[in-house]
């Protein structure tokens, strides 16, 4: 089979285990309170340039999203998310569990325009509706596109006029920072955020997200909400050793740019074979449209995922990870070839 | 620093590693629907002769916890479990965050009696008051005692007789098992529960428990609460990996019988020198009573906690893990030696 | 001012605060165990033919709604509505703060088609997304449209083939019932629905719904939910002598065919007079459209809501009450006269 | 029978009811927001001397505590209550379903000491552990005590100092402020609290409590709370006509002084006839100590309630209500007499 499920299929980088071996026997405290959190904290914050943000380490995308909106939200207060947003379609109520509407909003290449947060607000005035109080969007999206610093400015700025918390899940940060397309910083989604995170699990850890606070407020008794909400665990110092490697020379960045290349270059072979994108995406998720026919051929000898029906053609996606080869594209467009001759 | 705080303080046995690193390359289908995860539930339902069990994979002992409880009860049900219960005290209110009472009753050698569980039963008969449905027990306890055959028997027919759940925390399973005053086996927590875990994390792990569920109604859906309580990662194949490892060659009773062995050395040498025990322990926990000034000097060279007061003497907890020797025994007595003479 | 704001502005149909009057110093057992409850209940019952079914008192719709939902569903289960529903826009979140999703599609006339629960069916596969177990529906819906017997009879053997539960809020249920275009009966209801609830707040009560659970499985231990939801209130022999009051000689039929007739008579006069409709209702809420300047005008003299915009057209709301009277009705066309003149 | 089985089991004070019905056609807003309330909170208002304060009418006690500790508290927060409180044992977990652990302490006299409440603090001291952040008593208490001022001044100056919330449930206020033991006023209770409750449901109305919120922190957004967890309806202006009725002409003190002064004539007569108190209540419940035999014959005869057993003596509670007479006592103590001659 060639792989192309997803990008945490594997168990880490080799670096990271390697590290995890050499220290095995090394005592430390637990809940996250151990000097290999505080430097890969350090070294965060290092490349934020925000005085005020905090890093907490939890162990995976859908309870970093839990734990940050229950922790946040009074009881009658709502999210706002897009359609296709994760904490609205793949998280099996997370959010609502810890008592909390998701507002909805259509998608635009799976993100969230100002003009819609303001329509929500518009229609939420008074006590007997649920109460926005918080943005919630994805970079890179669930459709791997991603936010120009210019959206990201204005979307930011709505926030802030609006009263409102502004919460970007980076699941896959480092796809999204390493994208050709990309005009944005760490520094600025500290400075353009009240938190977002640093995946962990898709980008080479064994698991683990790295969560920036930046607003203050929203820092004040975090742990609490942390282990209130099932976030935090006992050996964390695991993942703060994990976060200290990725971030030693670059390896972070390094393993996403690896994935996004590999990306691009099936994306051109995918055109170059007259297949149609469902969505253009930056990153390493590729949406591809192709006969019901051509999806069954193709997902005898690809691990990857059928995402549902566009204008009668079955949409498949095609997830690179940092083991990706050229030699597993190539194989894949030969069973395109082969099909479309 | 003589290190006696916890048996999760270090990252992971080497032979965990080494096999996450030899198989760090390897590709598999995310959240527990894994090769790993399948033969690490067949490994542990063959050591259980119950074949209405069933395995899943979390993440630590407060989610597991919460996972299970909140999966099971209804918004009017409650659990009962002695005060000094782990999900009474030391949880951040994770159960309540449910929606569900914990019910106490007072601790007897920091066990539940069958009469106290039908005195809250008897108590509790209208619609006006919580429905207790569920007994929590930890085995070993908060306090590093142990039930026996007879005590868990009676507990599970009383249950049963009175249409409860029975749910065995096993954060530290291994040491009971392998306590030198132990007579149950894993067939029979399969038989007396309808719950219980193995703790990994606790026991060599890098982090993860295995939950084993023997009542078939409990079972189904699982997943989904795993999911929306924020109980299931990724990469789950990691967790099954390392219960692969430890289930094989008995790894996982040797590291629990290793820290029983020299915890009752230890408590040995502390009754050598009049160490007077605040509860006598069958397992890898110690509690021991000394004056505050003791206290304070065994703290400047012992990384260990301190668990309160009792008739004004100082209780002390030394918990022993694979790592610790004679040797650091040897040390710590030497100081008390020295303090006492 | 001319009263059209809505159908619950005034105390209560003085018959039954007569009635309340006339047994002021009465002794009863609280919390719906009285004898008052026993009776409206049987007489509910009488109407229904379903000797299955079970009748609970609570204080208002919304809490109605949270408290059944509440108890039915499961931590990760979801209930269906359309996206007008009440339970999706005008509870303030007090289904979420359950911990449950409201799923929502696009309404039709307000209503719900079987091809859209489907679909949510088809979309919801894996322990990743919410579970949907129930669909909720209004009738009449939010827009004063009302479901045929045929389209009821669709919902509801779609529901029974898919395993989910079918809920009626019927806060305005007589309305329905004595609609010109009413085709259903309270039989009909019994037999259609696992639960509905016949609304006293807006037909006349001081405050109460009866709710019918016609599904035993549901009704189980649902008292213990009532309360532990917020439901169950101390005096609720109040509630039973007003529903004994209500099925008596038919006034609750009498209150809501009034309501209705004097809506008929409304809508005539609009339409006598160019006003075209937004929806075409079928009992006492009549949805208008006029420019905006109108809007202004009417609102000056008529106590009324807005219900937002439709191409660039307002969207008022006139909801008739047992009060309102035909010149009342008058005064408001000769308003419109004036202005449309 | 002879009726002392609890003071809400009669439908309302006949002034209230001839108001309502006075009234049954005028026309209001919906929700708490019309000119009832708004004098009822007037005439409130003006009784307290706090100008920070506001007033919500609620439908009833449970609802009344569940909507103000689930809106004040954060997710991991806790309230403190004595192990006999309301919210601990008689609300079926309702304070649980909003999220939120009730930490005991012994109660003494039914009442919370300060020293407890420190105790408290001192045992929560980490993220591992939930946050103690509510104080909450009754007043008068479970069993019928009051506090005195001192009691309130110590317990709310503790409160500051640790920087807790102290909420007052005055489901029988009426009964304390009119205690021939009370030293306390309406204008302490809002200056020496964080919000209380005046409750209407046992003393006269129909249903509704009115609360008192001090602490205008407290107050913002509460209304949004109040929808959310199920606290607010329709017709509120129910209520504003009952509190403007009980507070004319004291109606509302006089209806409670009754209570009290008859039960104090119960309690008399009862030592007379040498029967024990369980507790030497200052109000309007009753708790006397009879062997088993003695309260089967009574139970037969009188409606009233057992509370159990104390050193193997039935424990029964009369309450009076403002309907009972000095007839009903004196029949009772002649039940008494003869059992006991």
């Amino acid at each position: 089979m060639i792989e192309l499920r997803n990008d945490y299929s594997y168990i880490a980088h080799p670096k990271i285990l390697e590290r995890l071996l050499y220290l095995s026997n090394e005592i430390n405290n637990g809940y996250g309170l151990d000097k290999h959190c505080f430097e890969a904290k350090r070294k965060i914050l290092s490349l934020l340039d925000s005085s005020n943000s905090d890093v907490h380490f939890l162990t995976g995308g859908t309870i970093t999203n839990k734990v940050f909106i229950g922790h946040v939200l009074k009881t009658f207060e709502a999210v706002i998310a897009v359609d296709t947003g994760h904490i609205n379609v793949h998280e099996t109520g997370a959010i609502e569990q810890t008592g909390h509407k998701v507002l909805t909003v259509k998608n635009h290449l799976a993100k969230i325009r100002t003009e819609d947060i303001l329509e929500i607000l518009k229609m939420h005035k008074d006590e007997h509706m649920v109460k926005p109080k918080m943005v919630y969007i994805s970079n890179p999206t669930e459709y791997g596109t991603i936010y120009s610093k210019k959206e990201l400015e204005d979307i930011f700025l709505v926030c802030k006029k609006e009263n409102l918390f502004l919460f970007i899940d980076g699941a896959r940060l480092g796809s999204a920072l390493t994208s050709k397309d990309n005009d944005l910083t760490l520094k600025d989604f500290a400075r353009l955020s009240d938190a977002f995170y640093i995946g962990g699990t898709k980008n080479g850890a064994l698991l683990g997200e790295a969560l920036v606070i930046n607003n203050p407020l929203l820092n004040k008794e975090f742990r609490y909400s942390m282990k209130n909400l099932g976030g935090m665990y006992a050996k964390s110092f695991v993942t703060g050793i994990q976060f200290e490697v990725l971030f030693k020379d670059n390896l972070f960045f390094e393993i996403a740019k690896k994935e996004n290349d590999i990306a691009y270059y099936l994306t051109k072979k995918l055109k170059e074979n007259h297949v149609n994108m469902y969505i253009e995406s930056n990153t390493n998720q590729v949406f591809a449209l192709f006969s019901k026919d051509e999806e069954k051929i193709i997902k005898k000898e690809v691990n990857c995922e059928s995402f549902g029906y566009y204008n009668n053609q079955a949409i498949i996606r095609f997830v690179t990870n940092y083991l990706t080869s050229k030699d597993d594209i190539d194989k894949l467009i030969k069973i395109i070839e082969k099909i479309r001759k």
